[in-house]
């Protein structure tokens, strides 16, 4: 989409095709360390008319992830989505919206649906794309009993990543006794209350009292700590004396070698992300106790839930149910305006959210009709 | 056993239920770095007839393994056999022999059979002992068709540790291109050379130009290469430009960042040893490129082979038609008297062998009835 230069004297250019004038935010540099808002701007485009096979979406939600910050550097992880290009859209976060003009067969205004081109407010989306594997295909969306968010969380990529994670690739087996860190997080904490719905004894671990206290409280955990509070093998220990069958890791580093540590023979370990390494610029330091994966038969899984998208609809039967029946209560921290999807993005490594992180676009407020 | 005390005026104990004299090799300091021949003594012990449901073997063959190195030191791992206690004997060494007198059913003089009391002329053993996760119970052995010492190489825990690595712990599938590393020991040979039967690309690294010979000419591996040549990733990418799809680790450190490296998606790693790390006394380096995990759905497996008992039959069955039809050739190194096998266990952590290093006991000229 063309940007439309702001500031005095620039216009909104007014030609046929272009049907509206929207936001989106932009990556101007990668982050050295943190992630900071002033890494990002927001530009203004004309928002074009959808071709043959394509919608129009005025978007209404946008997700924040941690997993965006290995896609803002120079390079993404070999493997991995390949990284932002500077100054252009982001394309490839989960969004939710509303059809405004239809070209695609199965597709009509009004319609809820979720794609991939996030962090703006308008998209024009293909109708057959297999973005982010397949998981930010354009799909509508049944809003009947869950609001439209909900599918970028608990019913959408969120919840695949921790069904997956847990039922596919840490294989959970009855009995098992489950670590979840970063368990106040939107993954994390979907893990911790699903294995607490198959009946196993389930830790959590954060990074704040406050945190803490959601998962005694809130998610019903068997126990759970700051790991803030003192060296993480006692915190461990104290929280699983007889240690532990099943690490969900969302951290990484000591987190890591902690679970190693704690993991009984057969023990298994799904690494869905490894928070504290995003920011880092060279190799980081590996766990230094990978030899215990040898003495008790470990397995150690790395996966991304776009791996495993052809569960997607069991996901949405299975949680969707749950949800419903309430028995699976989900957090939110949600921000309101496009424009603050950075600051989120930065909260979010500052630890400051609880649940899945989510923008609300308000994209109302800028729709304009340039005629066409 | 009781110690004989020999030296100047030290004689052999002539008393009832004493059968013979037999030499022990026995730990008497767990080595700093390097294993040395002088961590140990070889010492003299009256041997003790069999009681009820035991048999006394004449030991003929015995193992030298790099893992005995990590049960010679203050603690095992955790999870993995104990340490050896120092000057005791050495329970838990895979060892052939001939039974001398049997008080077992099912066993008789003159079967051959193997057993876990290695490192010593004369054993008496339980016939119901499950030693080594049952790998070392009491086995008759069949011998018209393959030489005793086989059984504990190729048709022993080591062809069980190959084929249980690569079949089940790796899951090897069609296609795949393998990577074994110490692919000139005994558990990296076989393992290299079942994938070739199988009809896999196999690329194997060791650490001379002539077990590189080795592994071209005699074990027609497709590439081979010398780790001490150069930068292991850039050898790496030399042997498997289009990467991998499972490595075989019995070395870690360096060899298993390399590989997460060249791993292609849905890669697998099966991790038997570290042998660059069973020194170490404190946590070792692990590798600092873990998050190529997550990204490219790859599965990381520690195993033993006791783990996988069950499967010895399978292993003796399959891997002894193999031998038997001339297709699967064996390299061993052997060296001569049980009082070298500390020496052997040394060249071994030098690289001086190649093949399975076994030590042909010679307990004859040590034999001695002492009435009874």
């Amino acid at each position: 989409m063309d940007e439309i230069r702001t500031g005095a004297g620039a216009g909104h250019p007014s030609r046929a095709g272009v049907v509206a004038v929207g936001r989106e935010v932009r990556p101007v540099a990668y982050p050295r360390d943190e992630v900071r808002a002033a890494d990002f701007r927001v530009v203004e485009v004309a928002v074009p008319r959808p071709g043959p096979g394509e919608v129009l979406v005025r978007n209404t939600w946008t997700s924040v992830d941690a997993a965006l910050r290995l896609r803002l550097r120079e390079r993404a992880p070999e493997g991995y989505f390949p990284a932002f290009p500077l100054d252009q859209p982001m394309d490839g976060i989960m969004t939710v919206g509303e059809v405004v003009e239809s070209r695609a067969d199965g597709f009509a205004p009004g319609d809820t649906v979720s794609h991939a081109s996030g962090w703006r407010d308008y998209a024009v989306v293909g109708a057959g794309s297999q973005a982010l594997g397949g998981v930010g295909a354009l799909t509508r969306l049944d809003v009947r009993d869950t609001p439209p968010q909900a599918h970028l969380g608990v019913l959408g990529a969120t919840g695949l990543t921790a069904y997956a994670g847990l039922f596919h690739v840490a294989e959970l087996r009855d009995g098992d006794v489950v670590w979840v860190s970063a368990a106040a997080g939107a993954v994390g904490g979907l893990v911790a209350q699903l294995a607490k719905l198959h009946g196993h004894r389930v830790i959590g671990s954060a990074g704040s009292a406050e945190k803490v206290r959601h998962l005694r409280e809130e998610l019903g955990l068997d126990a759970a700590f700051n790991y803030k509070d003192g060296p993480l093998p006692d915190l461990l220990r104290e929280a699983a004396p007889d240690g532990i069958d099943v690490y969900f890791d969302n951290v990484g580093g000591d987190h890591l070698e902690a679970a190693l540590g704690a993991l009984r023979t057969s023990g298994r370990v799904a690494i869905c992300g490894m928070i504290s390494e995003y920011a880092a610029r060279g190799p980081s330091r590996g766990p230094g106790n990978l030899m215990l994966a040898v003495t008790k038969n470990l397995t150690i899984r790395g996966f991304r839930g776009s791996a495993h998208t052809h569960l997607l609809p069991e996901v949405r039967r299975r949680l969707g149910a749950w949800v419903r029946e309430g028995r699976l209560p989900y957090r939110e921290t949600v921000v309101d305006g496009l424009e603050q999807a950075p600051a989120a993005l930065a909260a979010l490594f500052r630890g400051d959210n609880t649940g899945k992180t989510l923008v609300r676009i308000d994209g109302v407020a800028h729709r304009e009709n340039l005629g066409g």
